[in-house]
């Protein structure tokens, strides 16, 4: 994979790379989404699991993330409704960039004085 | 590389992941770091290759990577001064994380209205 090519595509037509990149490089969205790799969840459970993330963000990520067709959104008519979210098939194909992160972060930790 | 345990520390110590993520999601990180795959720049070359970006946000992109070690930056006393950039072996070290990228950029191209 010649990343070359990206380089001369960055500035002209609609680059996939760029557009990838625009999606994925929001402040939350990879932490939803990693934790969405291991399955369905609700609200208040991913609220729970993404570490510093408020009710508001959550929300305007989650649409997003629907919008985008990352994930997918289910209503329930229980009493009360409830609703799940899950990562479509192009969401759960973000898994080998997600375990390529994790992997570059276990082999290059930040120092203390780098965060 | 099970995606379930960075789920349960997402929320407690720190956590590798969610530092590299931090780092790598900066709007244009990641693009900067892919220019920077093919060599050497300098920063009027670099600001031409990352579409959108401005000479202020630059800088201050090029300052954060450098203080985290991902890229370096190399002074010559020429007339005028020239400054060179380049990647850290840390910053080489994310070569498969934008290769994985690339490749689901291209397999799951976002539709016009989703941009």
């Amino acid at each position: 994979m010649d990343l070359q090519q990206n380089k001369k595509s960055e500035n002209t037509a609609p680059c996939p790379f760029r557009e990838a990149m625009d999606l994925i490089s929001g402040k939350w969205t990879m932490s939803i989404i990693n934790n969405l790799m291991t399955g369905k969840m609700r609200f208040k459970e991913l609220e729970r699991s993404v570490a510093g993330i408020n009710t508001r963000m959550l929300v305007k990520e989650l649409k997003e993330l629907e919008s985008k067709q990352i994930i997918c959104r289910e209503a329930f008519a229980t009493v009360p409704p409830t609703v799940e979210y899950s990562l479509t098939e192009k969401g759960k194909a973000l898994r080998p960039v997600l375990i390529e992160v994790q992997k570059w972060a276990l082999n290059n930790p930040l120092n203390q004085d780098q965060l």
